[in-house]
């Protein structure tokens, strides 16, 4: 593990120009990232790329077609533009398929009502099922009604948006913790705090040792409707038809591509997104933005003729979104190279500005102390001080992401790129996640970020400090 | 027609306390606009009369039980608050009903694509039709195209927002535009600026002379998507399929409730909205939030023992959505008695934070004056002061709304009640107009604005100039 105390190097960072025996990083590669800014803002390559993606191949979901198809051309094309060893590394991943599904309340009025199954869920078992609706706020309240107002209901989670890590525990925990006291379904207010009527999906955990029993998102409009009219004395009757099935595993690939690096092409900067999304909408903010922005920020250094001192990778992974099997298979495809890998750059909040990274250190679960965290950000501020044009320096302490966090838990250091994140939970797991919702400019702005970062971590002298795995 | 030149009073309403021969209608009703503002903002029934339209009867499209049903429960429950001469005027209306519909583009790859059909809209003739798709920008695109490329295909006016004047031109004519071209179905990009992939309906106009040819919305994502499709060479061929059609027109009803004139019972100040809405969503802010404000003020008033010299007249209009016939036949039923309408307010532009009231004055369809403006607009300046508490008290030229139009064509001077108009058209003809969406402060507001509005325009000694009918 390479060390540097580098507290001094805080205030040269913020004094360019100043004497110093030791140039900040912001010194040495301000003309490379310069000219990385340069052709990143003005390449529409990679706009084009994210269009095709998102138009011609659509959603893909692990499993389907779609997501096969568009590996396979990225797979192509990145052989095209002669990256280095371009690679399919080889994944088995879920097969959930939604099927037809659709809802009706049937009393006191007569309404479809939009669905969207949650990832995972069994059918309805046996066609449509039809019950009573009790309503919730929160699982104390579902706790405090107990089994006898629930048993043989459907419950509604009409959970008030608290934020996405907050909310989505009733997406993911719901269904069974009304199975445990008798409910025959699930139906959860979708994740998010902005709704034209549109629900969102997302996975679902079943617990073992509980019922498994069906569970799909409604919008915010009918979760806070039959609520009103439950809570105004009515009873809520729904017919649910889901025909939701997991099938076999089946084969897909975490797709690799990387700039060799000149030194030490043994180290690794490894930088990506996952390229699977849900089956609905184009997968565009969550993440096919994410892996065209890493991807053609690795183009875009290639044809500048930027070779970094290590190996800079992309991994457009798989599965991320039902399974983290890519995740894991990365992890398990490096073997006892993962403590070759130097840094990993996740990209997986959307294609909104950028304001900067958020940076990760841990060994296992177990976070690093403040005096390591204060070494690895001042190095960080200065490769962040070199985004002060398109004004995404922030760097901040907390940070990860699904797919590197199996490279994260053995010690490696990971930073996620951060935006404004203003709207990006109004799209998520919806059929509006599409390319008319990016931004070309704050697209060019995320792979500007990739490329500096990415860049500079695999090229600059020392590295970030790493906690020791146990 | 009572005309006063109020030119002087501009400077006094501008100078509350000064020393003036006549006090300005600031000064005269600051004390009850005072009581009726502590009520309206501190009134609950109201909200709870929306939450009951909204939650219990839902949508509200002419023709459907669900108007009829509000409509009656409106009745009865202005007739046990006491208010004054609740009738209920007989409509004939139009009976659009909508049918089962469905779009799924075939190629080059399957989706099914959300659509609402137009109102108005044929059904697709014989069963499910299907023919590739033209896309267009503007009219001008169209019309450059011309009949060969036309001819056989769904036209999808795949339109950018251009606010809601500009863009409606497609949903409503955009069907015989296109036909007279030869094409046999017309797709039109939702007129919004704003999409979580959320269909907009509305009204549709087939010319006389054109062919009638079947009409629906889609979503700006799938209108996007398919016209990126088609740009990338890809032939998109899309297979609709609607059942709506139209029935013999039926009875509904304009529903008027008031607060009899102490002095002049015969001059009347009308204020109102429609009370009918689309067969999607709740109607809430289009214009259910709207009536109920108007109602609900002019219950308050009751309450607060307030008569105003004139009569103050709600009307709750039906039909505005798809034929406007409830506007006519409230200018019918009056007859030569609008010359006593001394002035009509309406509120149909949502219940967001109000701002003010815009006012138009006009015969026929000549606006005024502007000498005739500025003496209007004085006194509405003094009776908006009024409102400086809740922040609303813009007064500007030009104004309007669809049921008041009948009454403006005859010269009754016209008042629209104005928003902040940040997300009305995100909600507007959707599945998304929904309860959750009003804010109950902003609702107050709006009501506060009719009621001080609505009772100093028919308490106050002279009435806002008329231009003389022709």
């Amino acid at each position: 593990m390479i060390s540097r105390a580098l507290a001094a190097s805080l205030l040269l960072a913020s004094l360019p120009g100043s004497v110093a025996a030791q140039p900040s990083l912001t010194e040495t590669y301000r003309e490379t990232a310069g000219r990385i800014l340069d052709a990143t803002m003005a390449d529409t390559e990679g706009f084009e790329k994210l269009t095709h993606l998102t138009t011609s191949i659509g959603h893909r979901l692990s499993g389907s077609t779609s997501l096969e198809r568009g590996i396979e051309w990225a797979y192509e094309r990145m052989q095209e533009e002669k990256l280095d060893n371009v690679r399919k590394l080889p994944v088995q991943v879920p097969h959930w398929v939604r099927g037809r599904e659709s809802a009706r309340v049937l009393s006191p009025v007569e309404k479809e009502i939009a669905i969207l199954g949650l990832g995972g869920s069994i059918a309805t078992p046996g066609g449509p099922l039809t019950a009573s609706v009790v309503a919730v706020r929160s699982f104390e309240e579902l706790a405090a009604l107990g089994r006898d107002a629930i048993q043989g209901k459907i419950v509604l989670y009409a959970v008030p948006w608290l934020g996405y890590g907050e909310t989505v525990r009733y997406r993911a925990s719901g269904a069974s913790r009304a199975a445990n006291l008798g409910a025959v379904a699930a139906l959860v207010r979708s994740a998010t705090g902005r709704s034209l009527y549109t629900p969102h999906t997302g996975s679902l955990r079943y617990d073992e040792g509980s019922a498994s029993i069906p569970a799909a998102a409604v919008t915010v409009e009918d979760a806070e409707w039959m609520a009103r009219l439950i809570a105004s004395g009515e009873e809520v009757k729904v017919e649910l038809s889901m025909e939701s099935r997991m099938l076999p595993d089946v084969e897909s690939f975490n797709l690799v591509a990387e700039i060799q690096g000149r030194e030490k092409p043994d180290e690794v900067v490894v930088m990506g997104g996952h390229f699977d999304s849900w089956d609905v909408g184009q997968g565009a903010h969550d993440d096919g933005a994410a892996c065209i922005a890493a991807w053609q920020a690795l183009n875009v250094l290639r044809k500048l003729g930027l070779t970094p001192r290590r190996t800079l990778r992309v991994v457009l992974w798989t599965n991320e979104e039902n399974g983290l099997r890519g995740a894991r298979a990365y992890r398990d495809f490096l073997g006892d190279a993962v403590s070759t890998h130097v840094a990993a750059i996740e990209m997986d909040g959307g294609a909104e500005r950028p304001v900067g990274f958020g940076l990760g250190l841990r060994s296992g679960l177990v976070d690093a102390p403040d005096a390591l965290y204060d070494e690895a950000l001042v190095t960080l501020g200065q490769i962040g001080a070199l985004l002060s044009g398109i004004d995404a320096s922030e760097i901040t302490r907390g940070g990860g992401g699904a797919d590197i966090g199996p490279l994260m838990a053995e010690g490696v250091p990971g930073l996620d790129l951060r935006t404004v994140g203003e709207h990006y939970f109004d799209w998520h797991h919806t059929e509006a996640d599409t390319l008319d919702k990016v931004d070309p400019d704050n697209f060019r702005r995320s792979m500007t970020l990739l490329a500096v970062m990415g860049f500079v971590l695999a090229d600059m002298p020392g590295t970030i400090p790493k906690v020791a795995p146990k």
